[in-house]
């Protein structure tokens, strides 16, 4: 039997066809967005903006799976029939407008050209002043709410963007019945429930970005809301008070879906999550593993019993029951960019023309320690633990010997001691980690990355074994809705054991390297304190914020001159 | 009437035919050091050794003057004849083992390979170890000697390499009569004085490289050479107790060297200085006046009349009596690397492969603060004011955006922050700054940088008119020794007044660049005394140097391994 992962990325969508009894996978097929800059939508004016095509997703469904069941085909013996459940995951917080009927705005003639009316892709930062407001509120009304996120709401989630948009664009927050997350929405299209009153939603996009949590009845409630902005009331009536794990079905493939995708009718289709969330399941996570996706940031995963006492971790991203497995709290950190520094370096510096492979070769050789360099891989401003956007990179130790695969080293290893500072986090509150297993781009073909980091870490780095672990854990996902009846899984325990896996290559810490990187990690918390922590230094924490607001004022002064 | 100006760089010498009334420049020529490379005696097996060949002196003498005078003579109504005077500057402190007839001894066959006997160029950092080793017993024994140089006794200096050469070859100290510099030697083999009982010194080099001071008896004491090593002591009986400024003259050309020349015999040749002093001179110093003489490093010099209340600056590179001008004390600092940074980031760095002709364009275009970045020029550590070489560069505000180009101008601003810090300790010592003086290369040809110097430092910025400023300043002091009945000048206030002169072009502040600055050096300075200032903040002083430490432990392992 056979489940069927789907997994939309920013630009792109996959689909995965793995064997629910070995993992192996048929096939798989990617299909880019047609619309947009790689299936982005931009707005000249503002950088802050970035939607989505809500067509895009529809169109890119069926092509990656009608191409990933073909490449499937290939093989003896396959049988599209034999497909028993499918899986989704997705980007988020990355809402939807709706009407009543669950169709996006997006849709309708009248907002065809109306950015507002389509999909707000997780990077879209527009609601920035909007988050700041629900923080504050927050910190003052409801502070348990910003305790399970981590301190601070981000404008990348989905109060943040749909206040925004009332403020921007009133005809569309209006004309919008609820917004319901991208991971919400393609299992609602696949079994007919998109009805906002039939919608399933995910506790993971609830729970990490709209401030759900059961134990305070669901959603934020009312009183909440209208403090911010009493016509956000309203959506509060539109939502469940229930959000589901990945364990639950959203329903049965429509007639429709089947057809189109060639597909049985009426096979699962579970609840959506967020891709990094089912990339841990792809990773085959269990206690005591901290799974990293590594790509152009990263998203650092734990679980925890639910009946364990799970504290709130400060600096976390979210703690959430049931966001990654049924029965286990989701914790989630991550970091701001790590594959994005790399590529800053080589395409941003362009150093001596050199490319990623040929700076490895030459940062490869070098010792620990022996450049004298450390930076602060906060280039893209830090997440966990500090959650901080307004943070900068930096390099010290330069001499007029410096080469270039010295600072990549040092680059390299500004982001392990940054993924050190999450795992002590996760340790200090009781969540030790006894193993590290890496998924993403950079954990595939990176061995150099991955020795720093157990060096760094001090704990065996271990590889997820496929290349598209987030797909897999959305198949994972199908195996468990689909059953053992129906030739599936009945948990996820024994759906991961079966189809996940790592690989054989385990980067051992080396002792002699961690002992240097020891000395090193104490100098980087030291920076790390001393820019990144109120009150820790006096005398230095403001000297990246200043810099900053000089920064912006020098910047609008020249946008009017 | 003409001056001959003779100015001894690292790698070549340059002599400079001056018309005395008008500061005309009638014909200049620089020889190449045939020896080494470029001039300078390496040994693969010690990069901190430097040395240079006295024959490559003699042999450029010849070579440039007669360049020189062979220029000159294009013009009309030129006569050699009328030659009037001589003045030199060298690099230094660049001392030469010599025997009892003041003969280099690497003319001697038995020391033709010894490096030990060759001259120890002023970069030569051989003695680090003896260096500290004096600085350690000055602060005991001696402390005034510290303070007039700043409070460290550097490797490049006098007593630190004899001192090493005692250690490294005892056959050469025990062979040399006397150490002369380079500055002494050539007035001396020119006016055939090179006898060491004959030998006039020049007290810029003794002052601020031999811990000569007339007020404690000329060179430091027998009891304190015994301390360092009781062989030293029989230096000290050869070494006068007088030294002299360049208002003085070394002697008459002897007739050997008129006739190899083509110069009058029995002419006045001034005793040396170093380069950076009679720069300043070359550029009309006057109280009020920072001369910056830049190039890869800085020399930053001022003066103050010998009966104004001259404090000890800390961190100066000393304050010695007539080093730049008689009657004047000469105030030294400087900056460890200026164009060393920008040719860093440009050759060792390559990034997008931009010279620097694009990247002053490209920087030229951002205002001050918009980047975001904020560097410390201390990629070759830092010289003025904290005399420390164990420190690193740094560059903060990186984020993903950040460009080569932001890099570059954050570069360039640090070294005038960096300047800055230095004019600041002048004028909190008592010598007001009301105007700025720039020669040397990137003067001459960069304006985009001469700008950042105005608008960071907050006064005018103006540029030695002569491309030669050095040797300019040598052909005044030939102009004094020749006095008025030669037809030279009285005193160095007319030779300056008639020969010497800015550029039309000032580099005026501008006042809302400043404002800006203001603001950013406020930031430097946080910096600048976090890191480089003990106990400014007990966190992170720290941090640079266990960087360094570690970094030397991994090299020293690595060169075993």
């Amino acid at each position: 039997m056979y489940s069927l992962g789907i997994d939309y990325g920013t630009n792109s969508v996959r689909a995965l066809v793995v064997d629910v009894d070995t993992g192996a996978e048929l096939g798989t097929w990617v299909y880019d967005y047609p619309s947009g800059q790689k299936g982005i939508l931009l707005d000249p004016t503002d950088p802050d903006l970035a939607r989505q095509n809500p067509r895009d997703y529809l169109v890119g469904l069926e092509g990656a799976v009608k191409g990933a069941l073909a490449r499937a085909a290939e093989h003896d013996g396959f049988d599209a029939s034999r497909v028993v459940g499918i899986g989704v995951d997705t980007t988020g917080s990355t809402p939807i407008p709706v009407d009543v009927l669950g169709q996006p705005l997006a849709f309708q003639e009248r907002f065809r050209t109306e950015l507002d009316a389509y999909v707000w892709l997780w990077k879209d930062h527009t609601g920035h002043a909007e988050a700041r407001r629900i923080t504050e509120t927050a910190a003052r009304m409801r502070p348990h709410y910003l305790a399970k996120c981590g301190g601070t709401y981000s404008a990348e989630w989905y109060w943040a963007k749909i206040l925004h948009c009332l403020h921007s664009s009133p005809d569309v927050f209006d004309a919008a019945h609820t917004w319901v997350e991208h991971a919400d929405w393609i299992p609602a299209i696949l079994t007919g429930t998109e009805r906002p009153a039939a919608l399933r939603r995910s506790v993971c996009a609830a729970g990490h970005k709209a401030m759900y949590h059961r134990e305070w009845g669901g959603y934020p409630d009312a009183e909440f809301l209208a403090a911010l902005d009493p016509r956000l009331v309203r959506l509060r009536d539109a939502l469940p008070n229930e959000a589901h794990s990945v364990a639950d079905a959203a329903g049965g493939l429509t007639v429709e879906w089947a057809g189109r995708l060639g597909l049985p009718t009426g096979i699962p289709v579970a609840v959506g999550a967020f891709d990094a969330h089912l990339g841990a399941v792809g990773s085959g996570i269990r206690r005591g593993t901290l799974v990293k996706i590594i790509g152009t940031s990263t998203c650092d995963l734990m679980i925890a019993p639910l009946d364990a006492d799970c504290a709130d971790v400060p600096g976390l991203c979210g703690v959430v029951p049931e966001s990654v497995l049924p029965g286990q709290f989701g914790l989630e950190a991550g970091q701001s960019a790590v594959g994005d520094i790399f590529n800053w370096f080589v395409e941003g510096v362009k150093p001596a023309g050199k490319g990623h492979a040929e700076l490895t070769a030459e940062a490869e050789r070098l010792r620990p320690g022996e450049s004298g360099l450390l930076a602060l891989d906060w280039l893209n401003g830090n997440r966990t633990v500090l959650v901080d956007q307004r943070l900068t990179g930096m390099i010290l130790g330069l001499t007029l010997h410096t080469t270039p695969a010295e600072i990549y080293r040092a680059l390299v290893e500004a982001t392990a001691f940054g993924a050190r500072v999450i795992m002590e986090r996760y340790e200090e509150y009781g969540d030790a980690v006894d193993r590290i297993v890496n998924c993403g781009g950079i954990s595939d073909k990176n061995p150099f990355v991955m020795q720093i980091y157990a060096d760094v870490m001090g704990r065996p780095v271990q590889i997820s074994r496929s290349a598209q672990t987030c797909a897999l854990g959305a198949a994972v996902a199908g195996a468990v809705v689909a059953g053992t009846d129906a030739g599936g899984h009945d948990s996820f325990d024994r759906a991961m054991q079966a189809m996940t896996g790592v690989r054989d290559t385990v980067f051992e810490p080396v002792p002699e390297r961690r002992a240097v990187y020891d000395r090193l990690y104490a100098l980087y918390r030291r920076l790390h304190d001393a820019f990144g922590v109120p009150g820790a230094n006096g005398d230095l924490y403001d000297v990246m914020k200043d810099l900053l607001d000089i920064r912006d004022e020098m910047r609008r002064e020249s946008h009017v001159a």
